[in-house]
């Protein structure tokens, strides 16, 4: 089974920015920050307070001086970035990078530019694929803690450690309680004139019938709405059963 | 052609996130942000700065009092959790939702709750189903501009794939029409002693909230069950209007 990507920052400017990357690889199960160079030095006492929780992925993050040096024992390189600079390189969504990180063996890293600039070109020629984000052309300028929260997110979609959320919800309720709830309303409609004109009954019954199957309500929801209609027609009930 | 869907943020607290939400929407190219009594009014000079160029979005954000006025055009309603809550609705991931949104008829808001709590039990109630994004269950604390950007990216995926939709069902009625017919409802069964005990009163009313909402009924059917409600009590609505 593939490692976890490893995530690179290439020169970081703000310590907040590295706090918040740093929360984002929480959120999806990412652990391993390296930073090349961050311009305040590090530790970075803003980083902290940015990550709202996520200290361990701090603690644990490994200073380089140079982007070679920091991916060293990595197999797999992805630089981010928004321009193709003319690189004949392979060009990735996160989606892509994601797919083949998770088939991929050895080491994969992805390496981020510094806020304002982006990675040099010298940082992408490192690298054995750019990794691009789709993008709105006319605004274009993603933070940096959200492009590492995509590539996470992506990641983490194929990875076996993030199950998609399991519905516990209830079945439909078996079809001889629907039959039940309709034939119910029928009985309370049928003395007001619901069903006239005779010739048009058949329709108004099909018409009620398919609103009433569509919503495939569970036992406690069709028992709530039994509970409904006596609730709104009690006295002709009351009045029926008498003695 | 699925419209684009609303951003709508419930009660947000700081004025940056509501400006880095507008960031992350128009980096996908989403323009409708929509805001439910933002806690420190509207406009908010916090916005601009974090917003980093997404103007346009903060410039065109309309303000509302309630989540039921925000999404009153909407067919489609997303909220957004990390909890289950125990509500028995379906529950998507933000890919799936986008799939959805993307399919559908109508148009479709993404609902958001503030900061620190997320969203109230009432405004899950409003949605016809859930959206979390499967993350760390250890480190689940997702910032709001991310929570949105996942959104809004997963959105940007699927609409660049847009196929011109093979259903011609109706889209499910506006969220106004869907509320008129709950307070019609509501209100027949008020007499009657439905909502009784009142300490149980707004369980009941969500109950039956949730059982309405499931459905997806679309505008021809909420007429015909509004008929069907002014057919079962006749008197009572006759005698109220008389004279």
């Amino acid at each position: 089974m593939a490692e976890k990507p490893v995530i690179v920052l290439v020169r970081p400017q703000l310590g907040e920015n590295i706090g918040k990357a740093a929360r984002a690889m929480l959120n999806f199960d990412l652990v391993e920050m390296r930073l090349v160079a961050p311009r305040d030095g590090w530790p970075n006492p803003s980083a902290g307070p940015a990550a709202a929780g996520a200290d361990v992925v701090l603690e644990k993050a490994a200073v380089f001086e140079t982007l070679a040096e920091a991916v060293a024992d990595c197999a797999h390189v992805y630089a981010t970035t928004v321009r193709k600079r003319g690189v004949t390189k392979p060009v990735v969504t996160p989606e892509e990078a994601a797919a083949e990180i998770t088939r991929a063996t050895g080491r994969s890293a992805i390496v981020f530019g510094p806020e304002r600039s982006g990675l040099e070109t010298e940082d992408v020629a490192l690298a054995r694929a750019i990794l691009t984000v789709p993008i709105n052309p006319e605004f274009g300028s993603l933070n940096l803690a959200q492009a590492v929260i995509l590539c996470a997110y992506e990641w983490s979609k194929t990875s076996a450690l993030v199950q998609p959320t399991a519905e516990d919800t209830l079945p439909p309720a078996p079809q001889a309680e629907l039959e039940g709830l309709i034939g119910h309303l029928e009985s309370l409609l049928e003395p007001s004139g619901f069903f006239y004109p005779q010739a048009r009954a058949d329709a108004t019954r099909r018409t009620l019938r398919g609103i009433l199957t569509k919503p495939a309500w569970n036992h406690l929801e069709v028992r709530t709405l039994r509970g409904v209609l006596s609730a709104l027609v009690p006295k002709r009930r009351t009045s029926d059963r008498s003695m």
